[in-house]
């Protein structure tokens, strides 16, 4: 835990809080916290600062926040992930990853190559999203959450999607593809990067077509197949590194 | 399973094999296949092509290789890296990326913040490390594996570590660095690239000064703290593009 994360809701008058949870736990057993000590402390989607241990009692930990930095900046250019739903295990890890990467949004979507029961996962639930997202940005010491959205059919997402706006790209990974990203150049004046990323065994042929008639570009990540966790951080690392090149006179 | 992969010494004269374990398994139940049919295949550390099955019995398989293409070349630049030692479960995912990312390389480094413990991990057996190379091949599609070493003394390691060859270029991901990764050009006609990834908590200031001592310069993977889970893959992206990218005109 690199930042200690509130939400917003918890905040008492005066900037008080009172955690007996899993981070009153963490903040006694792993940091050995005392009164009079200070930890980073944030509040999901807000202010960053310092807590100020008051007191211990029993399991609790009372803080008073002084959060005197502004949120996490808005990556720019912004990333957002197009991720054909992977099964359950490798989905969480995925989402608890989100946040450390700097990932604005992840769309989560059906493919015919994805098992339709992982629609039914638990995991799924607007909260056990929420609580990984949290960890993850814990973890990163970032107070800014990636919005997560779901969508049971693609084509119909696909279609409905708004044409990409100035200043957006959209890429599309498929090991096939003739493009190699380190060949796409236009990412310099990007202000939002979409980044679409198959399930296990590929997109099928009416989901490419429906993407690149969307405007996703493919592009080839090499000569190896990447599973869809190693694939998001691979990319993302690439498409940041692409990003930052680019804002260089 | 996008290559069946097989260790030299099973190999029978007339190039037949007879499979009863995992691999037969996944055969006749994942993929379903029938006497005639025809799989790709590969050596460990050997050639490519394809196995054409011969007969089912039992639970055994019996297969024909036909390898007539060469083996997955060695990419250019190499990627090496050093690692501090992960917990046993990471540890474990990332040996069996490390395939399918292309690395050449890793050496598992002891560090301050590594406990000691994890040096005791039936894991870090050769069979076991062998055994999730093999599986990250498999699924990749390689046949070429990682080499992969063990050092419990970082400082003695660092020390007898021979000078940078020449198109040698040795780089350490260091959350401090003033030095973006994207600023360093010099990757144009390295021939092998070195990375250094610290424990959670970092590298203590005696370990950089051995690092930097032996050449590795220290970069920032930029804003965010990442685990060494998505640091690899992360930094693996980015040099890799580097590295295409340095080779175009």
């Amino acid at each position: 835990m690199n930042l200690l994360l509130l939400e917003p809701e918890e905040l008492q008058a005066g900037g008080e809080v009172r955690l007996a949870d899993h981070r009153a736990r963490h903040l006694r057993q792993v940091l050995g916290v005392a009164p009079g000590a200070t930890v980073r402390a944030g509040v999901v989607g807000g202010a960053r600062g310092k807590a100020h241990v008051l007191a211990l009692e029993g399991d609790a930990v009372q803080l008073r926040l002084e959060l005197d930095e502004p949120p996490t900046p808005e990556p720019s250019p912004r990333l957002e992930l197009l991720l054909a739903l992977p099964r359950p295990k490798v989905l969480r890890r995925l989402v608890y990853s989100l946040a450390a990467l700097g990932v604005s949004r992840l769309d989560l979507c059906a493919a015919w190559r994805v098992e339709k029961s992982y629609f039914q996962s638990p995991f799924l639930e607007p909260a056990a999203l929420r609580a990984e997202l949290v960890r993850g940005a814990e973890l990163a010491g970032v107070t800014r959450l990636p919005e997560v959205a779901v969508h049971p059919l693609l084509v119909p997402y696909l279609d409905a999607l708004a044409p990409a706006a100035e200043g957006e790209r959209r890429v599309l990974a498929h090991p096939g593809a003739r493009t190699e990203l380190a060949a796409l150049t236009p990412l310099a004046g990007a202000r939002c990067v979409r980044a679409a990323i198959g399930p296990e065994g590929g997109w099928i042929a009416t989901e490419l077509a429906s993407l690149e008639a969307a405007g996703f570009t493919p592009v080839s990540l090499g000569p190896r197949v990447l599973s869809s966790e190693l694939a998001v951080p691979y990319l993302v690392g690439q498409l940041q590194l692409l990003a930052r090149a680019a804002e260089k006179p």
